[in-house]
Parts: C-alpha cells; sequence; structure tokens
C-alpha cells in the first residue's frame, strides 16, 4: 500500500458541503484535505473556524480554488444547478472528480459531462470522474447486491424502492424544489440508481416511465412543478420493472427501503428501519426509533465512497460507479417527473431516445 | 340474542367452496348449513362423505339447490366466471347472497347486480347482498382502519398494498387464468377494495390507471392475456394514489402487505409475514416461517366475515360491505388489466365514464 | 368420525370460569355445555343470562352439579386452593376431569390426585384426568415442539422462559397472592411445564433449583410471603438447565417468551410480542401493540386445549398431558416459592426426594 | 480542539491486540500509535510487516517498550493472566492505562490495581486507567442507558443479561479456559459491568450470588473447572437481581442482549441480533444474517473506547469507566464461577465481605 496521499477540494459549504469536508479530513486516511470553496460568507466563517486550523485553505470563488497549488482532486457539493458545470470545470482542469447525486437536473445538462466523445469527461479518460450514489456504498445494500449475484434470488426481475424524508415542516423544501429538479431527480434518483445496479447498467434499457404525484402537505410545491409524494413506474426492455415511491411526508423518519424480487427469492433492505439496537417498551407497546436523516442513515456509506473514490484515484483503478450509469439515472428521473407533471406515459426505442409509443 | 338460525347453501365444492362450506358448518354458531351443489362429481363425492352425514342435502344442479326447502342464504363460491349469473339467480330466488371476490371479471357482467334500480339486488333491498373481502374482516386491517379513523395518521393520501402468492410451479395458474380475469381482478382486487375502503369509498373517485407486467416465471400466461408480475397505480380525484404490486411468483410464502400514509403517520399491516411466534436460529441465522396461501393468512377473516354476513342477516342489519364498492373495485380491476395488456393510461372523468384525458 | 358429543360442566364462574364455559359452549363442536356451578351469587345471575337460555343449568354447589344427570365430565376453573379437592370428587363420581393450572398449591395436595396407587386418579384409570397446561395447545410452542422433536436445534440443554404479566395498578394480585401459592406456583408453572415438557418428562430429573425475588411495585405482596419480580434457577440431573422469570410489572403488556437452546440451534417463541400485524409509524418511532393478557394471547389455545380433551374422552385416546408432569411442576414451582422466600438452594437426590446437597 | 496527539503503545499482539494496534492506528485522529510489543514471534513479523513501515517500533519486550521515548500511554491487549501485573508496571513507569477486559481473573489480583491507597493506581490518581468495557461505547447501549437516567423506565429493577459466543468446533476455548478464569470471568464480565452501571455502581451493593453450568458441547471443560453454558443469580442490596446467561454454543452468530426491566417500563437491546438491514426470502422463510463476532458486533463501540480514552488522557477529564467498578466486576464474577463449580449459593454482607448467609 503506498504512503501517497490524495489532495482534496470541496465545492460548497452548504449541508452536504459541510458534512463532505468534515468526512475528507477526519475519516479517509489516504486523503488530505487542502481546500474549500464557497460563495456564502458564513458559510467560509464555518470553514474558518473548523478547517482553516488544520491548514485547509478558504475559498470564496470555486475557480480559484481549482487553481490551488498540488491539488488533485475535487468533491462537488454544491447546488444541485450547477454540480454539471463545476464537474466541467474540473475535468478541464485535469482534476478528478467526486460529484453529488444528481449529476444535474435535466439529461442535456449531465449529458455534457458524458457521452459521445467530444464531451468533457470523455476526452479525459485518465482521470476519475464519479456520481456519489451513497447507497451503493451501503454495507447492506452491498451484501444484497453481492447476495444477487450470487444467485441466492435467481433472476431480479421486480424492484420496489423508496426514498423517503422525515416531514420538515419549515417549508424548507419548497424553496429547495425551485432548483432541485423535482422529486424524482433530487429523491428517487436513489431507487434509480439501485435499479440499474441490481438489472445491470450494462444491458438493461428503459421501455417506459409513468408516474403520479400530489401535494398532500405542501401545496405551494405545484409552483414549481413539484409534489411532496409520487409514485413511479419504470419498465424496461428485457422484461424487468423498476416501481418508485417518493415521500417528503414521513412521521416517524427517514425511510429508505428497498425490496429486489427475483425468480427463485427476494431480498429486502431496511423494510423496517431502525435506529439501533434498542427497544423502549411503554404502556402503548413496544417502540423502535428511525434514523430521522439520510445521513444518520448513510454516514458510514459517505465514508466508504470517499475511501473508495481516493483509492480509485491513487491505485489507478476504474470507479466503482460509471458515468454513463449516472447519465442514465437523470434521463430516467427526468422523464417520471415529466410524465408526474404533464399526466402522460413516457416511451423509449431500444436505443434509447424518446418515441411516440412502443411496440409491445 | 335471538335462538334462531339461518339456513345457508353453499354454491361450488372446488377449493374454496369445501372452505366456505366447513367454516359454516362448524364455525358459525348461528347458522346451519343445508345444502351445498356441484357440477363436479368428485366435488360432491367429498361433500356425501364429509358433510351429509351431518344433514347436509348435496345437488348437482345449482338451481336445484335453490329450491331447497327452507334455504335462506346462499354463499356463491364457485368459479369466477358464473358468480354475477348464480347471485342474479338467488337474489330473483329471494335468498340472502355472500358472493365471494370478485363479482365478476369485468364492470358490464357485475354491473346487472348492481345499480341503477332496474337491476337485480337494486330491486329486492331487503335482501342482504355482500361480496366477501375477507380483508375488510381480519383482525390486524381492522385495527388499521380503527386507528385511521382515529386521526392516528392524519389524511389518508397514499395506500401501498400488495397481494403475492407463493409460486405454484405446477402452472396451476396458468390454466386458472382463463377464466380468472387477470391478475388484477383476481388478485389485485384486495387491494383495491383496500383503497376503496380506506379512501372512503363514498366518496373518492379514482381519476386515471396505469399498469405494467411480466411474464418472469410463466411466459404462457400470456396466451389468456395474463401477466405473474404486475404494478399498477391509481390515481383519485381527492388527490390521493394506491400503487398496487401482484405476484405469482414469491418464494417464501403469502405475502400481503400494506402502508396507508398519512399526513401524520403511518401504518403498515403484515409488512413482514410470519407464519407464527416462532424464529429458528440455524448456522446461516435466524429465520422465520411464513404462511403458504392466503388462507393460512386469512382463515379467521373467513369465519368472521360469514359469522357477520349471517349476523346482518338474523339481525336485518347492513352488510358490512356495500355492493356498490365491489362494483367499483372490479371496475378499477378491470381498466388495470386492460391498461397492463395495451401499454395505455385509462383516463375516467369525475362521473365514473372513461374519457380521453382528465383535467390536470 | 362420531357424532356423539361430550356433556360438560364448569366449576367455578371467575375471570376463567366465565371463558372455559364460553369456550366449550362456542367453539367445542362435540361438547355440549350442560351444567355451571359458582358458590357466588353474582357470577351465577351472569350465568342465568348468558348460558341459562341455551339449555345449561346453573347450581350453587358443586356437589349438586356433580349429580347433574348425564354429566361426563368436568372442566376445574374454580380457586386454586380446590382444584385438588373438586378434582378428587369429580374422579370419585366416575367424571372425566380437566383441570386448569396449577393442580395446586404444595405438592402435598396435588399428590393425592396422582401416584402411588391408592391415590384418586390413580385408582380410576378409566377416567382422564389432565391438568390444562395451555401452551402446550398454542400454535407456536407445539411447532417448536415439533422442530426440537425433528432434530432441529440438537440436544435441548438450556431453557429461558418467562411469564410476565401487565402491571395491574389496582392491587388485585395482592390479594390474589394469599390462595395463589405464589409466583412461582402461579406463573411459573407455565414456564417450568415447558421444561419438562421440551426436555422431555419421562427421563429428566430435577436435582436443585434456587431462586430469588424482590417486590418493585408491590411490597406488600411480603405479607404473603410473595414477591412482584423472581428469577429460578432449575438444575436437572441429565446435565440441563431452565431459567425463568416471572413478573406483575411488564409495562407494554403480556410478555410470555421461551428459548431452547440445543447444542445445534436455538429456538425462539414469542421473544417479541405482538398483538397482530399492524405497526405503527409517528414521530418517535415505529410501534407495535402487546397482547394485554395471557387470555388475549393464548385465546386459541384454551380452544384447542378443550377440543383436545373432549377428543381424548370421546375417543378415548391418552390425554395430551400426562397428570405426573402436572404434579412434578407443582413440586418444583413450590420449592423455588420456598428457596426464593427462605434464600437457600434446595437439592434434590435422583429419586426425587430433597436432600441436603447432591453429589456433583 | 488541542491539535497535541497521544502516543500510545499496545501490549499484546494476539487477535486483540491486533485489533486494539489497527484501532488506535487508523481510526483514532488524535493518538498516534509509537510501538507494540509480543513474545510471539509470528506475532512481531505481522508488526513488521504492517505496522512498522508506518512508523511503529515493535518490541519483543513489554519492559522495553514501557521504555519507548515519549510514550505516554499502553493499552494491554495481552493475556488475562498478565493484564494486572502490566497495568502495574505502566503505572509505575507513569503511564496512562487502558487495559482490556478483564483486570485479572481474580479478585485477589486485581485489587492490588485498585483501592485501597497503597495500592498501585490509587498511588497515582494522576494517571488516567481504564479497563475497556467496550459495551459502554457502543451507540445502543448508550442510548438505553440515557433512556433510563431520563426516567423512561422507572427505576430499574431487574436486569437480564447475556453474552452468548457462536460455537466454535476448533476447541479453541477449551486451552483456552486454563488462563481465562472462566466463563463468567472471561464473559459474563460485560454482563455484570452492566447491571453495575444500570443499578448505578456507586451504590449498589452485592448480597448473593449464585450460578449453575453445564458442559453441552465440550466436555473438556471441566478439566479446568469451566463450563461452556452457565446461568447466574446477582442480587443487590437495593432489591434488585441481574440474571445472566454465556454460552459457548450459540448456531446462529454472535448473540450478547441485554433487557433492563424497570417499575414504568423495559428497555431491550440487541434482542434480536442482525447483521445488516438485509433480509433473504427463500423457500423455508425470511431469514437474517447475524454477526458471527463480538468484533462484528461491536467494532465501533472499540474505535469510541479509544478516542474517549484518548480525549480523557489530552483534556485531563475523568475516565468512563471507574477503576472501582472493574474491581467490583472481577469480584461478581469469580464468586459466580465460584458458586458454579462448588454448587454453593455465595454470601456477602453490605461491607462486600463474604460472609454465610445474610439477613433476610
Amino acid at each position: 500500500m503506498s504512503t501517497k496521499k490524495l489532495s482534496v477540494g470541496v465545492a460548497g459549504l452548504g449541508r452536504m458541503g459541510k458534512r463532505h469536508a468534515l468526512n475528507f479530513h477526519q475519516n479517509v486516511p489516504r486523503a488530505t484535505l487542502v481546500a474549500v470553496s464557497s460563495p456564502d460568507a458564513s458559510e467560509r466563517q464555518w470553514a474558518a473556524e473548523n478547517l482553516a486550523p488544520h491548514g485547509v485553505t478558504v475559498y470564496e470563488s470555486y475557480d480559484d480554488m481549482l487553481a490551488h497549488k498540488g491539488l488533485e482532486a475535487i468533491c462537488v457539493a454544491s447546488a444541485t444547478s450547477v454540480h454539471a458545470e463545476q464537474a466541467n470545470k474540473a475535468i478541464e482542469k485535469g482534476k478528478h472528480v467526486l460529484c453529488e447525486k444528481p449529476l444535474g437536473t435535466t439529461v442535456e445538462v449531465v449529458s455534457v459531462l458524458s457521452f459521445p466523445p467530444e464531451h468533457t469527461a470523455a476526452k479525459r479518460p485518465d482521470l476519475k470522474v464519479m456520481c456519489g450514489f451513497s447507497r451503493r456504498f451501503d454495507a447492506s445494500y452491498r451484501d444484497a447486491h453481492a447476495k444477487m449475484q450470487q444467485g441466492l434470488i435467481g433472476r431480479p426481475a421486480i424492484l420496489r424502492s423508496q426514498t423517503c424524508d422525515v416531514l420538515d415542516p419549515s417549508g424548507f423544501f419548497v424553496a429547495y424544489a425551485q432548483f432541485s429538479g423535482g422529486i424524482f431527480v433530487d429523491c428517487s434518483i436513489h431507487d434509480i440508481d439501485l435499479a440499474l445496479w441490481f438489472f445491470d447498467e450494462e444491458t438493461t434499457k428503459v421501455k417506459s416511465v409513468h408516474a403520479v404525484g400530489i401535494t398532500a402537505v405542501e401545496p405551494d410545491l405545484r409552483k414549481h412543478n413539484d409534489r411532496d409524494n409520487a409514485v413511479g413506474t419504470v419498465e424496461f426492455y428485457d422484461g424487468r420493472i423498476a416501481y418508485l415511491y417518493a415521500s417528503r411526508m414521513m412521521a416517524a423518519g427517514q425511510e429508505d427501503s428497498t425490496e429486489i424480487i427475483g425468480t427463485k427469492g427476494k431480498l429486502s433492505v431496511n423494510l423496517l428501519p431502525a435506529e439501533n439496537h434498542v427497544k423502549i417498551y411503554t404502556p402503548g407497546g413496544i417502540r423502535q426509533e428511525l434514523p430521522q436523516t439520510y445521513w444518520d442513515r448513510f454516514r458510514a456509506a459517505f465514508t466508504t465512497e470517499a475511501i473508495e473514490f481516493t483509492e480509485s484515484v491513487l491505485e489507478d483503478k476504474p470507479v466503482p460507479i460509471k458515468l454513463t450509469s449516472a447519465v442514465a439515472a437523470v434521463k430516467i428521473g427526468a422523464a417520471l417527473q415529466e410524465s408526474m407533471i404533464k399526466g402522460t406515459k413516457i416511451w423509449f426505442d431500444e436505443q434509447g431516445n424518446r418515441t411516440e409509443k412502443a411496440q409491445l
């Protein structure tokens, strides 16, 4: 094992940016956090207090950070709307990139990162560029995927998956919806990625998508063409179905559950969420507490993600998640969002192009 | 409490007919099983051995059984394709009717039972006519419904429900599919009924349905326009969604689960099925066995159903499930089946008529 | 199957007596409840209203009921302190007996029912005499026992079992303790019986018992030499251990759990109690309700018990639980109670006699 | 937060020594592993390959390591039989000590570490000396303890706890038993520590102990006065009871479970162990895998333990677990072991001295 360390910068110091910065600083032995950037003064103030004393340079400008001497890799953790642009800039400057999900909110934007070859990432095959779908680094999802690959459930045919956030009565996510790309692009993107992973992203091809949604608790979401509860169905050409539920209305906590149903068995992941191993017995019954946020649930996965991204750069190994798969996920997510808003079923031909209606 | 007993006849002695006959014979203190009928000789032979010694008359002809002296009520447990016809005949002869689900396979057929007033059941408001949706009599579903009505989860907005049978490698259900009406009419009808029950069948109105299906284990089902795994979405005009999964491919056992998600909480029913209170610890982990069939899961509910139907007749109380709701369930199930086969989304206007596309 | 029915009388109409009477009346097709007796006027009033209309004769005197014409079997459901006496009288009159647990509170009293041959039950081997340990008729315990017998867990070596009642703040059980024989004879008797059943009552022999107890919520129990929480250990000569916990202080509901640990596996029964299949998701977590009483938990087992006792009489088959085993259970329970009160460990030799200290 | 780091040496490089060494090296940001020692050549070889390249000095002699320049703290992870001796030596040299459990196998040995004042640790109150009971650092146990302290379960009265290892058919633990102090000192010591923690080690005083044990799978353990399954009861003067089960025979995996039962509620920790969030549905039922070892279960707790010990030294804060409590645990464990072997109940007076029999 080489003793070389990777110099990393983190772009964005909002909720996720702070977490990524601390993660690289404390939990990734082979990486050194050297720089962070944020256009927001209060965020930079936080960094000045918490990171600067450990030798981390704090930038206002992302471009300035890119010029930081010795910087080798960027973790893009800014607003979704600038993910693709910042990733592209980093690639142009020869930096490896770990980009928060989703790559972008529309397939047009994210495509500039990927195929065809004139696009940015494709021009620099020497760089490691990965979209960070944290669930692929979670021990339970990995165990399920390994068991599926061992043939334990036969051929996977149906995937049910949900991303359900605890209700945040602050209304935060109404404003957030303006730039998030909507509930399918922001939340269900994880479940779409799981479908691509379990159904084999190399071969499976989307055939149709359909979605419906409601605003059960936040009618104002309609202003941004979004919903607070949504159900989507994704049909694949090889005879598989993924069906998805996303919600911002959970009462008890974060409920991110997945079932993979095969011809000979089924695997479930986190069907009944639990914060820890404690159960509470009081009048009224037996109760278990839940993780309240996806961070509580997936904290360890983010560490594994950062460690493995770092290792892929240092050891020149393929990144764990292909960029094309992340692009495909945005494509499906954006189509689901469109289907939900327009009320139409959307079809794709086997080349991935939108079509009127596929042959049944 | 009156000591009068209700004289009951059971039509059909197949798998369900035998169960209904034994149920009325052994478990319903206020009913007396007086007659059974079946066109099948081996089924009648079974009845000759098991029921005749206890004073039950065995008929070949359903019509002859209807003329049995003193007969007051009929339990229709024959093939789905004759449910509506037999129910109608019974009503015409002035018998109360408990009919197995579904009432029929198409909305046209079942409608003759119901509205408008010239139709059969509507002409005899003195008779008790009920479609037997067993889950409405299950202690767990009742507890969930009561908790929902108490306001424990706020306003129910999303219902996820599945009817998933254990894989039967005999291929039985391929032949069965010819007359069953298809997986949505045969299996998901239970989940549709639950949606109507939890969303309030008096007021909720279906807006659109969409479904997709695959044949993962039984390609021959396509001959009968059926599938072995199917996912459906039902949208209602009052801003609610039910999404359904039906499968004939479960490896571990019967998995009939439901979640009702409201604005302030969630209720789940049978999320993690268990045959009993035993867990088995051996190398490989901790294991719990599952009910293998819906009968194993819902046996007690069928008894409650028969007891309450009997009581509604003897005490002249309303039947627990309105006939109009059972008709509405067939309408939604048949539309989902059509959507799955044709690949189209199907819309309804607020009067319940098919329409091109609803206003969004 | 014969159509003959067994004529049954129930002695005692307290909490359990009412349940046994209704059970024989409604749920046992091959039995007819013909008589009940109680010295308590209000209990007889209940019977006059609920049972007499169905042809059941209500007696004040137990002896008078024994003379009821055609009476064939007695279910003794009176106070524990008269169980043995009433059972003996019934046997002397030639009646079959189903006696509630425990047979009595001291081994001296209950022994008159059993060995040696001059004792009552032994003089009438033609009569069916059984102590009703309801758990032996519970579907889960039966499943566990069958799996153990199939060898699934190797040789059972350790049994942990608990009988834990919900806290009854009325103080009812303080008065009740005066005649109950104490927490080990009243509650743990079930767990002792399970140990005898799973360890094979034909061959296993108790070697030592030890117990400690506290009064955490009801100090007044000390007046009756009883405790509200108690832990006991029973050592057997064939190298097995049962350890028991009984409590009257559970907050959430009835918690009767058992683990059977063998050389190759483990079985647990009801480790995590649940009232039904519903889970409730609200802020604070996921909650499941519990049965509140042993009746809620074991209702179906009492029906099976009555059905099988009836069948053993009508078909002249051995009763499911041997009388000698019920006597052995009282012996162990009374010794545990004594050990708890005196603070001493109590030893038995291999012939079952008390001894100073066994050879180790 | 100071940027100073603590220089740590690890004594012993067996199974636990390796883990502690890697733990301090990789997971404790404020500590630097500077030295390790082992008398075993193959263990030193492992260190030469895995630790030396990162600047860690490898010693054969523990005494030599103590003289390592700049060394500030020792983690004692050698055989239990030398724990106390090595801890004493480190204290004499002015080093802080984190000692693996148990402090020793007899109360005599471990007492030299503690009270009275002439004893080693007591002479150096400036040094941090802690016995590492890993469960006190586990997130679930901490959550349970916090909830107990908040009053959620009233006054804790009964503690049931078990330490149950998966069956190791290699017979390793027969040889291991020669020096381990026996199953109560080696395994149940954790459960005893939990009892002291939840019942308040400052005030609770042991009144009696009693234990029984069997050799269900490893009769050879009797050569070392040990057993493979054991049940112990510990009675405290303030009216509380802890009852314990230890086993080396679990089929499915590591089963370390605890229940704390109070006057108003109950808390359970790890009642139904699970390796992760995956459930496997195959013919035969639904299965979940278990951690196979205590390391799989408590890995994160060991990291927290090392981090907090390091912090207590660097910040001069009290260690999380008092040394007197660790001594008390050995005293109870050794008495349980003696009770099991001799078959006697052992009593203590309120001053902690052995006595004939306490006043009841």
